[in-house]
């Protein structure tokens, strides 16, 4: 992890205060309070150390705007891993009507972070900024008016963004209850997936029994979620593209044909079992595949757009790969549309953060099918706030089967010793990548150049015969 | 009418044998006869006056294959009303296992036949063919492996093209049959109107209680199904596009806010109401508006595309209209889409043809409504398949409130003269239109020249002016 590391004493300070808040809440102690939440600190290793060297002792009743302080997640810049960096913000945050404050437990990690950290998801205000659309916690405090929620509640909280740090202050209509026996993680996991999922198969995609569906990657957050979604109607087949080592698990949780895209061509594939072609295709490539997806669809057949994963081909913004991306996103024409009796569809969750009724309304329906045990999302793994650059990397080489999640607990001394080493080896391994990928395309480039002779060389021969037989031609 | 006319007498030749087959129905009679039904006349009046002199007598059993014949409606080439003509065709089509022959009652007149007719619309074969995608009629005959249709069975029928004549042998797939009570002018003005409302609104619409609906020319035929659908579905707010002649009939038909889109911009009248905007926009106009419809959107809404009304601007096809609506043509890409959490779709009835399971399940829920009183087509006027012309003109100069039918039943003579008038007036009419265009024209072509010459002139006093305040400048 290459980020200030936050220590570890202040978060148990920080939980003796929230304890004795919640044992004696009194009016006095309510969050109405008008100081403002300091701005990212710049250098926030100092300060943190400061905070750490003298944690402010409960007993002592020092002014909470002065005391108050939690670690967060900060994108510094565009870039690779490192620019997430750990701080510490100091200041209690100021609570306005119809808002709570939440004490984050566990942060989902989602595909438009790794946008977002190269600079291609527009969502995200710009750095220093904490990215993060949802986490799962415990209430903490209530600003005026709030009455559908009270200091102990847990919730899962789905937001714009700044959910990558232990405490945030939201609106309470992007809070909802956990159910019953949920974990944190579970959580956690639920509303960027889910709601996604949701409202691409049943909105856009109005999903109904026998119809199939194509899922790509399906291994991973929106894939899984989308596949038990699936499930939940009858008689659905599932397309799954992931690599071979995850088809085991996919399987399991519903596709009924995986496909490995590494060492298959996934419409033919498809055409095997479905010479007609599919109902749904979710698609959150873009790219090249929007285009084969479209042409996957059966009359009636929707294509839901979802992302441009295509457009991530490294730690860093690679101007080639984006530029490609974006020449080959697809573009359509109605009258194409009336022929084929097709639908095309955009979907992302980042830009409906104002259609509350809506959010609530998918998440209501989430909720129930939790409850009867019809979906459960799957936990890949979970990491420190401190590991988030590992995180991230695992989720952006795709090795990850469900979703990540960002725990706020704070990392183990002994595991931090471990973690340091860790990175070393990795910063070594990165470089070597990039020296090889730089070698590669020298080769490459040279390579290039000899065919280019070569063909050169070929154009000339084959003119040089042509002339011959006009030559011929002309003599007969 | 310019169609030529069969005559009256050859009608009841006709009923008669009907009649009798339905009584003594035997092996011998059955259809299973190999004999193909003649091509189209290329001069069907001399035979037409033929088979009406001759009519060939049932008791004297001349052989069925000679005398059996029908007036069919045959588009003889592209252009204008007269190029759908009324003539004979001759002898008795044959049936294949799984198909059935209709006797035909009643032909529903829809907007891709104004395209055909114009050679605007690529499901209808080449001229001399019948057009017609829909009728409602008698089952006259079964063929082999028929066993869900009987002969004297009244069914409604939904068929690529070939609908507007006496007699049709279509498979029996393409036939529903009609609920108790509905008339035959109802079941030829339900088929492509209410599954195309049906399938836009709740496939790929998936339109739900408390949305909001623009239907353009929502006084036509899909216009009207589409308002009556909204309506079972609580609280959708429908927009309603008509000009104001028209406002208070289809106000009483469910449209909640009537806008007169010939005085009035709809997007604003739109905005005023429901300033988020729409979820649905049914569009059946294409080029500009297509481009309106989609900017109206709300998130998570969805523009459903079903034809281009507007390169329809008068009897012929006008090409410099056609071009210009092709040009504005929507397009759009599908990063828009994913930023606007929009969908847009494309439909029409003609490309679906093979997709008898969803037809047969969007007809049956469109017979239990019907049977439940929830809709009922509107009919705006019947004519006789002799005044084809002006049941097209109706719905070309969009004249029509509801459906425009077409029935099979003669015209009296008396009837027939009074046409034959009007016709004369008709044409003289259309002469003077054309010659009105045409001076126009001119007038217009004058008036921009001139304008051109006014331009041309401020340039050049702009330019003159520029020159002197140069001029000053450098003086300074």
């Amino acid at each position: 992890m290459s980020g200030e590391d936050a220590p570890a004493q202040q978060q148990n300070a920080e939980e003796q205060k929230q304890q004795q808040q919640q044992e004696t809440k009194t009016p006095a102690e309510s969050p109405k309070t008008e100081s403002k939440p300091d701005p990212p600190p710049s250098s926030a290793s100092a300060e943190a150390a400061t905070a750490a060297d003298t944690p402010a002792p409960a007993a002592e009743k020092a002014p909470e705007e002065d005391t108050f302080s939690y670690r967060a997640l900060v994108l510094t810049g565009y870039g690779g891993y490192d620019k997430v960096k750990l701080q510490v913000k100091k200041g209690k945050p100021a609570l306005k009507s119809g808002e709570v404050m939440v004490r984050v437990k566990m942060c989902g990690l989602n595909f438009a972070d790794l946008m977002a950290r190269q600079g291609l998801y527009d969502r995200l205000p710009s750095p220093p900024v904490t990215p993060g659309m949802e986490c799962s916690g415990i209430i903490e405090a209530v600003g005026e008016d709030v009455t559908d929620r009270k200091v102990g509640d847990k919730v899962l909280v789905l937001n714009r963004s700044g959910m990558w740090q232990e405490v945030v202050v939201v609106a309470t209509t992007h809070t909802f209850l956990m159910p019953e026996g949920m974990s944190f993680e579970e959580a956690a996991a639920i509303p960027v997936n889910y709601i996604t999922a949701y409202l691409m198969l049943f909105d856009f995609g109005h999903l109904r029994p026998n119809q199939s569906v194509l899922i790509h990657m399906a291994a991973g957050g929106v894939g899984i979620a989308a596949t038990q979604l699936c499930k939940t109607v009858s008689d659905v087949t599932v397309f799954g593209t992931a690599s071979a080592s995850k088809h085991e698990v996919i399987s399991q949780g519903g596709v009924t044909h995986p496909i490995d895209y590494r060492t298959r061509d996934y419409v033919e594939e498809v055409r095997k079992i479905s010479p007609k072609g599919l109902d749904i295709v979710l698609d959150p490539l873009g790219g090249s595949d929007t285009h084969k997806g479209y042409n996957l669809l059966k009359p009636m057949g929707k294509l839901i757009s979802y992302g441009a994963a295509n457009m991530l081909a490294g730690q860093k913004k690679n101007l080639f790969v984006v530029a490609k991306t974006w020449y080959q996103q697809f573009s359509v024409h109605t009258l194409s549309l009336i022929q084929g009796n097709r639908s095309v569809c955009g979907f992302h969750l980042g830009y409906l953060d104002s259609e509350t009724e809506l959010i609530a309304q998918a998440m209501a329906v989430i909720m129930d099918l939790y409850r009867q045990g019809k979906i459960k999302p799957r936990i890949d793994s979970t990491y420190h706030l401190e590991q988030v650059g590992d995180a991230m990397r695992r989720m952006q080489e795709r090795n990850n089967i469900g979703k990540i999640i960002l725990t706020t607990e704070p990392m183990k001394e002994e595991e931090k010793k471990e973690e340091a080493k860790k990175d070393e080896e990795k910063k070594k391994d990165d470089k070597k990548k990039d020296d090889k990928k730089k070698e590669d395309k020298k080769k490459d480039d040279a390579k290039k150049e000899e065919k280019k002779e070569e063909k050169e060389e070929a154009k000339k021969d084959d003119k040089k015969a042509e002339e011959k037989e006009e030559a011929k031609k002309e003599e007969n």
